[in-house]
């Protein structure tokens, strides 16, 4: 492992070295570094699982996301094939474990997924989640900019997840996160994009509230029509050079691609353009990131997790050019 | 369909006029009768949807368990192969539909079903439950048993679910609802007897418990060393001919008779057991039953389903022909 | 669910108010309205499961298509998300229930096909049906055109189904009812076209028979030079303003993304052209459409079924547009 | 292979020559003998596929059963474990291929699958099946007892398939054939036996036919109360010494050791009973058998057809040791 | 947790605090202590992982093993719910990790494994592996008792791994193992004993080299006829108080209980009789086990893994009240 | 069957007249022509199975390839729908069998496929193989080239597989055999063409060693941009009009089109695009090739040894054009 800057502890287990199929397997062969490992201080991005699916209204399963995700991650390699972007040598990468949920209560989970993060953030660690449905996002981004400036946010989905209220009583639902998170201030609506929107709707309510709010739409129609260069570029001017987060739901790819997940629509980009968008974020300041809706029960061989953890690596190699560029 | 007491509106569709796999899939292919139908007055057993995890700890997925119960309930046919029970010739059984959960508010969840069931006994409808997670049987026993006499309880299950709390703050989920019962007055402890139980333990506060209150548990090595027969000859005496409620968790049976659970323990019994007791409740007063935590996610081809309701069918026959006595 | 011009009767159980997973399912969530039912008359779309496969030649499966559609169908929602069109507001949609086959007899289930859907015309539904093998086509068409006016027609397939005879004696399968069609006079050949043809082939008499009978093939090499919206413009003055049926073979798009079925050809459209060629059949006078061929046992996470009743949403869509302007 | 009284070409291939998922899959990697091969007149027991199920009236599938059922018999090897019986060495084993059914007319395929036991018959050959579902066994019936003397018959079956008509029009199905057996003079009723039957039934005609015509069926309940030893020692004395013909449903046996089947009945024998029974056929003059209804579809990883090749293994012993002895 | 004699370091993650899906997946949620670890000193009992299968002969996946038995395992809780032992309080249990094989060279894979094995027994440590195909057993014998007295052997079975060679050459596979730990002394064929020989058979060698060196083989008919308890008892009787290894290849299991594994063989045991040969082990000096052959791709939902770290946990729990009794 | 200019003992089966799912499955429905068949000398394209995967380092089961594509090539028809050219008819194919391997001894296994591969060298048939994983490749050049001309080489795959060594000892795996064949001189460095690279990478050793030999790489990026037509000019014109070898990795396909493979590589070409590739070979001298790393445990419904067999049958095409060219 030629060229990293920093100690073999932050350097991943090779699959030249060890069988990818042996060890106990942590995101990408990191690492373990909880919050009391004595390096932790040293760690620059956290790789964290959320396994956590309380705001599902449809067909649960994200809540195992993250133990199926760090299985098939350990079958990435070093470097971006490419790119030819080195990760684990541009900075201190580590797996930070899982946050702990509560299945049985939904507002203690928004609790401690939000106190957790807030740990994450004070400790200078950009987080780079893998979920869990799309409810944890909220607590995240309350974590990360709670108190703070709102952030910038590129949401790569099939639905738009601004929704208000569900069966009556539910303001806290993987179909209303980003409602929320623009109305507690946590999101800045001008710097907000939704890329790849699809599939059967109840309403326009959720579009009439984009609009009066001046949040960016691209449906998928537009999408297809403008392919991923086009339409990033423009995703990438919305957000401009302010610190933005990226949340990838993995039902923005066609479900063929990524079966495994609870509401599916059909339609969607291939796992070429699902690759390409996460890549064209270079550039954008990404203080955080997620890959969320990885549902195993619904894809037996691993195909969608597999997806997952290469859009993940995708996201990470941003994030880390990002990172060394900051640390200069 | 000779010897039935009524007309043919209660009659299931026989699977030698329509193919088992036509039709849309009602429970055992009779007539949905939801509260508002002209007929539901006429209907003397109810059988009920539950479809809700909210209570699940663990691996989650009986919210899909109705819809694979009616499905694969269409190959059930009108008799009792073994003992020759008629329950469809015996007494107006229906399909009530499903109890309507909010899978994002598990209290407004709980006292949804407690009224659906309550409703269900104001009109004097004995229900039979297909579920959900063992929490549903909680909001049933209130709906059934709230404010009246404390029922007898027989429940066949892995696991004696008579926990206190989990994760600091959850009191109401699936390993802890007939601690909950009990201490509501809804159950007679007197009365209540867990046949199964096995696995690996937490601790042992839940016999403990257990202990205290005269619940008599019946482990499975002694269910393996006694037999069906002899265990349910003191499950009987147990329970006695007061009101009594029949509570069925699939992962009584060994997983791999029925894998599609979430919370599987091996050791246990096998289908022909399995059969067996639901078979041998003859005499006792039925006055609710329930058949919960199928997961279909956990199993591909059905098989967990499809002992279900036939589990499901030797209760309605013990059922059945208590109502009948009852009429007279 | 603002806009409708009629009762709530016909209007969709939404998810917002009942769960996905919850509920018996019928297509769409519609009301289950069979020939006796009080309100049949008004019925103006008639959902249908044809489950059936005596057709067959290869692998079996497509009898238990339409309940694996019903299933899937829950998750459909009551607006286009591209078009916005509103089907279950533009006019009276339910779901009549399953034609009911003969499993053990090839020619009574034509003949029981023909009656109901003879019987469906007569009452001036509109069918959409859910299949069940390619052969269904046949007694759908005669149902609709014995006796009357050739119709047009639109198939989306890899297969031309214009073969003459399997085994000998087999004049009846899958893949010869459009054969049978034009024999009969039931389809106008010079107003019919195939799109999506593929695969390795017996020969070429289907094709010579196409050409001598001035019916248009339009083969996949072609589909993916020129793509769907010149195909569909085509497609479209092909069959013009007359009475137009439209049949929609699932294994007309690629295996990989409709896995769920007997015989598939590699190389098709993705899901995105599937449909794209399913939305701009807008214009033209259908009196009645089917996808057939989702055969469940290929297919274990639904995938296949989802995209199928997404096709039919795309259908009925147009079709419902056409009964508004018809109506006037 | 020490003890062979012929030469090597009716050995089969042994595992620890070449690995057992090599070669092109024969039946127990015997030879390839059709008719038409220069050795079929040495033969003396043939293997078959019947590769058909259009007597199926619930769930298709066996027509794929001979494909699975020869994949999984290259793990067969050479001797019986338990008994040390060396059916290779005893007698000339053949794989004789497929009789060629027609998918799409039954009729036809009842003559031609009679047409080929016939053949069989009349070269002196022993045919061992593997079906199919369970019609496929009236032809071979025919085929071999036509214009002869009635047969003896142990059917091991968790149905009696002894039923009159389906659908009005259905005499050919996979729950008739024994009723035609018995009417057509194939099957002898007084040395005729059924063993395993259970599950729910649509009424008694099928049990009163049986009674009229002094059928014995032993049921589920009491061959779990007798077990296999004593219920094998009453079948073998109600068959005798004459001719006798052995059908081995596969949903005989639990269908949790057994999920790759149609129309499946919980609480049946485990594996150890069902391999017994076969065993417990030593002595009986069998003058042709067959395993039935095994279904690929329902089984992913082909544990059904692995006890089902295991079941014809045990059946062959008894019936090579039978030829032996006949021979001399 | 009461009662523990250690500080919490070595007490396993509990199910109540975190769910049982959540955290980074090690053997029964112990903490991670590889050799250079600072307390890898203290170990007593290390739980091992092998994900090796290179002597495979049939069909591969063993590799994977350690991975889903790891992940089945955090669903294991801290007591024996039927004998209460409590085996994380008795002694110190560490998960130490995976050794590490060659997927490409054989022989280098068996040094590689003696090596670690070697090292685990210097420290003191007991091992309980999981693997992996049966030829671990070999470096792992001669990582125990190379160079020291001829260990007992208790293998559990449904083959004797007796035989000689493979394929002309292959003198180490999983068929040959113990063949190879006779001949070089590493255990005493007088107190080798194996239980649940099964299936059928290339020949008779193996059988005759274990009657040759005075090797006990329990066949399943007899262990079927005298029941686990009494197979049990002369099993420690032949292999006394001495050091004895324990080898559990889930084979011995029936295939339906332990469908992922690559050479099954039906008429096994079931669940409990698996579970009760385990717990009986009670007494023996077991100086190291191992669980072999779990192979994942035969097994879509893991039944096959829960059940194999079941018996892990029930040999577990021999092993630790003889370490703490060897304490004192 | 017209046009071919042989007798018809070299026609496959059609599946008009034999069910598709009957008969033991050969490539392709061809017969069974091992080398000491009667018929051997008139074979002039072979089709061979290679049932091996020892150089596997990653995830097993290619092994299990050649048994599923002969399964799923019974549904390929005589002529191809597109070109229709007609292999059949061109020239006499047919299915050699398998080539043994040595599971338990890597180096012996590639001594015995050398030797098998020059056998068919000197018997003048074209060998066209489905494997197997990658290393087999090796052998096969070997058998092809060695002490002769070295080949041009045409490789479609996600990886290079030019690395040197893994594991420390292992030369001889999937991943480095085109390193060797190329040090051993089997293939010209020059003539030597991948296409399809993708994925992340070890380091760049693989794109050094290429690049310094001349080796020319089409990485997905440049596929994705110039499409299929231009690539596979550019690869005739590096390979020219002399004898050129194709080997093609199913992995080169994108995995969700490709499920059923040990090592996949996300983003890659669609179905489309994978059989455009192996048509546009018109031209290629090609005296070889194979299909590889179909690997059936990853790919429960068969899709990917569908797709393979429809490769295999493209290539086919190309090679029995080029057999009767030369012919003349």
């Amino acid at each position: 492992m030629t060229g990293t800057t920093h100690d073999g502890f932050f350097t991943p287990v090779s699959g030249v070295d060890l069988p990818r199929f042996a060890g106990i397997p942590t995101f990408m062969r990191l690492p373990h570094v909880p919050f009391d490992h004595a390096r932790f201080g040293e760690v620059e991005i956290g790789l964290i699982g959320a396994p956590w699916d309380g705001g599902t209204t449809n067909r649960p399963g994200p809540r195992h996301g993250p133990r199926q995700l760090r299985d098939l991650s350990t079958m990435i390699r070093a470097k971006n094939g490419a790119t030819w972007v080195a990760p684990f040598e541009l900075c201190k990468c580590a797996d930070l474990g899982d946050v702990a949920p509560n299945p049985a209560d939904l507002m203690d989970s928004l609790d401690r997924m939000e106190a957790f993060y807030a740990k994450v953030k004070a400790a200078g660690v950009v987080p780079l989640t893998g979920g869990g449905d799309h409810l944890c996002t909220l607590p995240i981004l309350r974590g990360l900019a709670r108190g703070g400036e709102a952030l910038g946010l590129i949401q790569f989905d099939s639905h738009t997840d601004l929704n208000d209220v569900y069966f009556g009583t539910g303001k806290y639902t993987h179909g209303t996160p980003f409602r929320r998170a623009v109305e507690e201030g946590l999101v800045d609506p001008k710097r907000y994009v939704l890329v790849g929107i699809r599939g059967t709707a109840y309403g326009r309510e959720d579009w009439d509230f984009a609009e009066a709010n001046g949040i960016r739409i691209i449906a998928i129609d537009e999408f297809h029509r403008r392919g991923p260069e086009d339409v990033m570029e423009e995703v990438r001017s919305i957000v401009g050079t302010k610190p933005t987060y990226v949340t990838y739901d993995i039902d923005f790819v066609d479900p063929t691609f990524a079966p495994g997940t609870g509401t599916p629509e059909v339609g969607g980009p291939n796992s070429w353009a699902a690759l390409l968008v996460a890549r064209l974020l270079k550039g954008v300041d990404v203080v955080g990131a997620d890959l969320v809706e990885v549902s195993p029960p619904f894809d037996t061989v691993g195909g969608t997790a597999w997806l997952g953890v290469n859009l993940m690596f995708e996201m990470l190699c941003v994030m880390a050019e990002r990172v060394a560029e900051r640390r200069g």
